[in-house]
């Protein structure tokens, strides 16, 4: 991508200091909780707050000041909780203490048509003049984790876990929900962008900016409707041969093409449209954001799926079917064990056990969780299984825990993916169960379609680098 | 259906007294844990453990029997925590103490073939000449959760919430797994069969019997595969007259089949034929076990949709715009408000408000959530409109809370079904606000995929009424 943007972007992302402009002491205002989750996010550099009525006092320990114009050092990112009528000035007087990049949370610009499409016509010439990329308007802002920035109005976005996913949400509110889904799904987030009306900066150029991101794994993308869809096919088909892109879209019908228009101010055209051409470009495009979050998480903890093969094993038949099926439906293949791998199933697991793939091993499994550990080792020495997978049901209230650090292991040896399906409840220990199965390596899934569907993504994403030979 | 067989189940779940056979004060076993979770469930009736090693001492504060002839008053239910070898002398002793119905926990029938498959056989054969009706072998058990009966091991099901969506699970893992997710969805659960290899108990019987179940509303299928599909359909197009059917089915693809034969010894045909026989019988045929739950809660919870007209609210247009697609993408309509309610809409509602459907309320009826009944009282008053949405992110950080109670009652006055997208994270505080939202009338959903595919399906259950004529 083009240099000077690549740079521009750095210092939107990785800002030496910034400031918050329309800081208030008042914790229903946007100004404050702006200011807070800058704090929160813990960033190196130092934050401003900016306000007339604040000149000379502190507000959450931080020196304020009364203008733009009276911070004592060079500030990179302007984070404006100001009315949109007041945007333009601000823009001027904070590109003159080095603004490269600046977060516009007002609305009243082209989603109201007519006078505000003319100001958001406006801030753009004002920004491209002064050399300042603008996030939003009429947005919820952006994040960086790992450098513990947080320009948004959330500060419980800063307790996120840090990783290496990053969003580019065209609707803050979907993007915001997105964040919530990941937090509960244990997935580290990087950067995030809630891009809203696109004043000057859109879909291509972050793309293009995440692909040689070295904070990023995976990019996702959640869209509602585009003004210039050959420049972003264009920008995908590039940064899909680096990184993977998943991308979940809204607006195809017609009601909601409508009101893609007048969220956002942008056309969108139909699902089949879509679909052909982002596969086209080497994007994943999924059916729901629930399907992005689980299949983000997957990708951004896993070594890429080098084929079609899986491998299943269970101690409960039923849910490894549903896993089975979900795969074998998106061309996965369930690879028969080797005579000799049977061989040596047979010796260690239950009387009964039939040596199939999927491997049924009973509740005897349950108890005796090493025979996961021996079964998925065989099954990922053979060549036609490209990826392991268990199914568990959570045994937590009796002292019984899925062995996931040491099954991530297993995968580790062979440089396979592997992951769980852990049946266990969403509230109270089960979600500690999940979580700590995720953090010692195995991405775990609550249901078996959730596990099926993310290793049918997984198997989608292989064929498209195929594709691209 | 036939008056005998009814009968005959409405002991099985309705019994005067129950027995656990196998019974024991061993925490790791079966029986202890059978009796456990009969005892947790609370029925009225008395519960008689009987092993031979507990003659004349009492577990769980019960008088325990050393042989099923001692106990002292007849049983209509007998759990039968023994071995496969045991089962038909259980049965012969069991039905001289006034035995309707039996559940048989142990593997080792038709599902290992050969000698199980004679075995089951027997036991059918001799059930059959008893007069006995039996759940499983190889399954988890019944529930009948009004009237207090837990006839599986799983004690923790005593807890779940107590109400009219009946389950008939043909996998005891993935029924299970589907209690727990109704469990974290505050799904009411009326009768829970696991249905194991079905010796004489199937799902024909079941879905005829549930149909007239006066405790049951919504009748809901998980399926691997059928012995005999023409006497289901039969059964089931004659239930769906009564009640909604909701089935979910694995054991499509070749690998899958194969294992279903392995698991519980049935055959399955293509995901095809089952789509359209099942849509044919009237049933609703869905693609996920999270898409059972939530379309059971809402069918439960609500009247019927009676045409396809969706009026959503909103304070965040990008999950608006999802529910709008998904509702759309199944036939749903957004009818336009009235001319007066336009009006009225653009009394209430905040500056640069369009009064379209989705109607977007802007952040302040994220505050001032009075909108969102006033929005849907005049939305309802429409003929052609036939369900009201609410789309509304978590605000219980801040104490505000999307008024669920209001807005049944509001839905209540039209008579009319109503339902709410709350996005809350799944965990902490979020769990508490969604299930508060459920508890005061409103089925509540944490995506607006879910809200969305929920609506979709009310829809599509209203078409196959329109169909039946």
């Amino acid at each position: 991508m083009d240099r000077k943007l690549f740079e521009t972007l750095q210092s939107l992302f990785y800002p030496t200091n910034a400031a918050v402009v329309g800081a208030s002491t008042n914790p229903v205002k946007l100004g404050f909780q702006a200011l807070l989750a800058l704090k929160t996010g813990g960033m190196s550099g130092k934050i401003f707050p900016i306000s007339p009525s604040l000149a000379g006092k502190t507000v959450l320990d931080l020196p304020a000041y009364g203008a733009i114009e009276d911070i004592p050092e060079p500030a990179q990112l302007f984070v404006l909780a100001v009315p949109h009528d007041r945007i333009e000035g601000a823009l001027v007087s904070a590109a003159a203490k080095g603004a490269r990049g600046a977060v516009i949370f007002a609305g009243g610009f082209r989603e109201v048509g007519g006078e505000g499409a003319a100001l958001q016509a406006r801030v753009k010439e004002t920004a491209d003049r002064l050399g300042i990329k603008i996030v939003g308007p009429n947005c919820v802002g952006a994040l960086n984790l790992p450098y513990g920035l947080n320009a948004t109005f959330g500060s419980p976005l800063s307790q996120m876990k840090r990783g290496r996913v990053s969003l580019i949400s065209q609707s803050g509110g979907t993007g915001s929900a997105i964040l919530t889904m990941m937090m509960d799904n244990n997935v580290g987030v990087g950067k995030f962008v809630s891009i809203g009306n696109r004043v000057n900066l859109d879909f291509p150029d972050l793309v293009a900016y995440l692909a040689e991101d070295k904070d990023t794994d995976v990019i996702c993308l959640f869209i509602e409707g585009m003004d210039d869809g050959r420049a972003f096919l264009a920008a995908a088909k590039e940064a899909s041969k680096k990184k993977p892109i998943i991308a979940y879209q809204a607006g195809f019908t017609e009601t909601t093409r409508k009101l893609a228009l007048s969220h956002t101010g942008s056309m969108s055209a139909s699902r089949e449209v879509y679909s052909a051409a982002f596969r086209q470009a080497g994007v994943l495009f999924v059916a729901d954001y629930e399907e992005l979050v689980d299949t983000a998480k997957a990708v951004s903890m896993l070594p890429p799926m080098n084929g079609p093969g899986v491998a299943i094993f269970t101690h409960t038949a039923g849910p490894a079917l549903i896993v089975a099926q979900t795969a074998e439906e998106a061309g996965g293949t369930l690879p028969d064990f080797t005579a000799a791998h049977k061989k040596e199933i047979e010796g260690f697991a239950p009387q009964f056990t039939v040596p199939t793939n999927p491997l049924d091993m009973f509740a005897h499994a349950w108890f005796d969780t090493g025979m996961y550990l021996k079964a998925a080792d065989l099954a990922l020495s053979q060549p036609d299984v490209h990826l392991a997978c268990a199914c568990y049901s959570s045994g937590i209230d009796v002292g019984i825990r899925f062995p996931a650090a040491e099954f991530a292991a297993v995968a580790k040896k062979h440089n396979k993916p592997a992951l769980a399906c852990l049946m266990a409840t969403h509230s109270g220990n089960g979600v500690v169960e999940l979580r700590e199965a995720d953090d010692a390596g195995t991405p775990t899934f609550n249901t078996p379609h959730k596990a099926g569907r993310t290793i049918a993504n997984l198997i989608r994403l292989w064929r498209m680098r195929q594709g691209r030979g």
